[in-house]
């Protein structure tokens, strides 16, 4: 089966065609200079009709489009929701029916981090597993799940998709998102540097140099920085009590981590399993613990699984 | 519709006759004799029979028999999981076939926690709310959801019922359930001694002098015992990170508090509701926090949207 498949991510789209678990082609498009998601609506069709004629395919022969977006959606009025400060005309396009007079195709939409899963789970680190649930460690922390086959989508198409905001410290540092002490206002791209600040002896800290990133902090923790040490014992630490919440949340088979902070995977991955499968309450078994394989084609990855409503809730 | 309804708890088993939104008759037996559940079923079977000779009611007339098991459930399978040491016999049971033979009505069997959220969903405080969070703050701290209309259950049956075991404090006490830090770790009837003895000054508070409970802790606070307040005011924060946990995780409408702890609702909510209104992240608006209604009888009242299938996932 081929569809047609768009990610559109803060500064670029990736416009592709996909066969089952490949990738037959792609075309990424630059937005950094768009203010909105109308504007770029011709430049898309456009690579996506240039696609498929590279690759000598017609749009009847492909199952529709799956466009994978960046901010909240409802799936199932294929209609954006609410978007960060870009793009912010999404939720007042009809989208579907762009797709359908411009491209001809059935149309479908999915927040970006769910067509994440629905990739890895299709084509990637969960194939074979129903039961799924994936945190991306980068700037932001996301997290959402898939239970018995189907995204968990809910009401307002929160549910299992705001992974990265369970509160891990109850008395903790301000969010973005409004809450308290979320994993991601303690051990995130975002968050890292402060929480590097104020901690006893930065000053003195290698860390102390340079803008503060993941890749920097896991280098001087190798090298014996005590603060970087104490910074990333303390992220792991909270990676794994979101990771214990999450397990408990979904009751998944398995959590997959993906995102720039994986990087590092070799040491985080053996603490996250051991963490696990020594404090998750799992009477039938352990949850298996993985990197994410697909990275920035996962979401296009899932376009067939979405179109065929794989991922119906 | 009338339905049998069974609430089997630690120490008491409730055998009665529902029709609809009501109790028609109940006849409670002492269970605390018992060593397993198999002993206690040809009580339970008479003591159906007799609720439904005193109302003049046949098996005819049932819909079925609806079964609240204080343990962990395989819905779909009709068969216990786990239980805590009482009634361990019980996962090696053929409860449906009991039920069949000796009452001659279909059989269906849920955790008393999804049950009383099904009962305060159908007949309480969440009724119509498709979209429902119920915590039990007591001894233990029980959380279960309710999506769109349907009991969330999960592959093992452990999603959407262990939701007083998020991590709210990643670096906290050691949960009876195995994690870190989970909230009812931090401030539920179990721990709450533990967490006032370790808090400064607890030899000279009014709480060294009794046994600790929550109603004695709210009782000091309110006379001005400074670890009382400390305390309380702990525990408040905990839960309200739970909150605000569980609203992320399920993305309800309406969040249900019941348990003993409620006795104290007229202090408890408001601040529930306000934390949930400044810190949960709702774009579609604000999430209402309610005390259950039903107490006791809330299990009871799950039977017919238990037995119509209405807590299908």
């Amino acid at each position: 089966m081929r569809a047609l498949a768009v990610d559109l991510g803060g500064s670029h789209a990736t416009c592709a065609l996909v066969e089952d678990r490949t990738i037959i082609r792609a075309k990424t498009l630059a937005t950094e200079g768009s203010v909105g998601l109308g504007p770029i609506l011709p430049s898309l069709a456009a690579a996506l009709c240039t696609v498929m004629q590279e690759a000598e395919t017609g749009a009847s022969q492909c199952a529709g489009l799956a466009f994978c977006f960046c901010g909240l959606v409802d799936h199932a009025q294929a209609k954006v929701i609410s978007t960060n400060a870009k793009y912010d005309d999404a939720p007042r396009l009809d989208l579907k029916g762009w797709c359908e007079k411009s491209l001809g195709v059935p149309f479908a939409i999915e927040n970006d981090a769910r067509m994440a899963l629905l990739g890895e789970s299709y084509a990637g680190a969960a194939r074979g597993f129903d039961d799924v649930v994936m945190v991306t460690l980068g700037t932001g922390i996301g997290g959402v799940a898939m239970i018995q086959g189907r995204l968990l989508r809910g009401k307002h198409s929160q549910a299992g998709c705001l992974g990265g905001h369970f509160p891990v410290l109850f008395d903790g540092r301000q969010c973005t998102c409004g809450a308290i002490g979320c994993a991601e206002a303690e051990a995130a791209g975002w968050s890292l540097p402060e929480v590097c600040r104020t901690t006893r002896g930065f000053a003195s800290s290698s860390l102390a140099k340079d803008p503060i990133t993941f890749e920097r902090l896991f280098g001087y923790a190798e090298e014996g920085d005590p603060v970087a040490v104490e910074v990333r014992e303390r992220c792991l630490a909270v990676w794994a009590a979101l990771t214990v919440g999450l397990i408990h949340a979904y009751d998944p088979e398995v959590v997959i981590f993906g995102g720039g902070v994986m990087k590092s995977a070799s040491m985080i991955l053996p603490y996250l399993q051991s963490y696990a499968n020594r404090h998750a309450w799992t009477p039938w078994g352990k949850v298996t613990v993985r990197c994410a394989e697909l990275g920035s084609r996962a979401g296009l990855l899932g376009a067939i699984p979405l179109l065929q409503g794989r991922a119906a809730s």
